[in-house]
């Protein structure tokens, strides 16, 4: 692949790669810099700090994600159907992780929250922000599938909390066990969490 | 609290104290000898290596958890009301972090099992076994209930599993958003995983 003029763009792409397969603390600023093939100098031209380029990687993450998000849950179908494509979708992004690095990376934001939450304030409330979002696109999904009559949610806030919730269960254990059909296995399960469907273990 | 005389001992409780508020990666040996006052070259007398000692931190967590697990599995009552209890011990330990230190710790498992997954194979196979263990003891408590004819579980150990899941992604929300009633308010939902009750959402 050929190599970005634009320093901002490979510091970026450099350090999301580093994310992927280590924690946010074991990475510095020199390692980034030398995977980026930039200047350490030329690092605080583009960002003031390590701080500032982990958010900005969260919220390139968060664009392309959040379009993932929205192909799968405004697609045409059932909301059953939908939320089975943001499933298969989230698999999918883990499945690919698996095949080109050899393990499982997990999600970034779960990632980051379990680690940063209690010492990075500025980082902790981006991904409250981007949670909050995350929910509000499957309480939207679920209010149209309300709305058609497919499901009777008395409180689809609290629905879709628990549905996100559980997807960030199950990508910690198909990360632990470095296995993406662990979340495959139970989507089955997720769905009663909206009382949708008998779910398959039970 | 009077300093014990065991290095050992302190060590763990160093650590332990350390990892409960920053990731694995930012902590080092010498920060933790500070911490329990042990000298440094004392440290290699007690553990091999600083994975060494976080694999029986690891350890010690568990027994202590473990316990708590089944004090509230295996306490009188409906499936339901032991899965509750199970939730209420999980909320009341964040309760606790969050009065103790300001801030909610997460769980260990989960936090390491994010942080370390993909770079620390034997902490990684540790918490594979927990995390198994912690869906035997579900498993085992589903089966009375299946026994007691108080629910018709197909699959108990994939619904065992979904229930774990769905505590750990509870655990995230509670730890991101520095509230432990994000589990408390949820809890209601995971019964659904179930088909044991209708979801409060729902």
């Amino acid at each position: 692949m050929g190599r970005k003029s634009d320093g901002r763009e490979r510091l970026l792409e450099a350090a999301a790669a580093l994310l992927a397969q280590r924690p946010y603390s074991s990475i510095g600023v020199a390692e980034i810099c030398a995977v980026a093939g930039v200047q350490k100098g030329s690092f605080y031209y583009f960002f003031p700090s390590k701080q500032a380029l982990a958010l900005a990687v969260i919220d390139e993450h968060w664009v392309w994600q959040r379009s993932e998000w929205l192909k799968a849950l405004e697609a045409p179908g059932t909301l059953q159907e939908r939320l089975h494509s943001l499933f298969v979708a989230t698999s999918d992004i883990q499945v690919a992780s698996l095949t080109g690095s050899g393990s499982v990376t997990g999600c970034l934001f779960g990632n980051l929250a379990l680690e940063l939450s209690s010492q990075d304030e500025p980082v902790r409330e981006r991904l409250q922000g981007i949670f909050e979002e995350q929910i509000d696109l499957v309480e939207h999904a679920i209010r149209e599938g309300v709305d058609a009559g497919e499901v009777a949610v008395i409180d689809p806030r609290e629905a879709a909390r628990s549905i996100v919730a559980q997807l960030e269960g199950l990508v910690l254990f198909a990360k632990l066990f470095n296995d993406p059909g662990q979340i495959d296995r139970l989507w089955q399960n997720s769905l009663s969490l909206l009382g949708l469907a008998t779910p398959a273990a039970v």
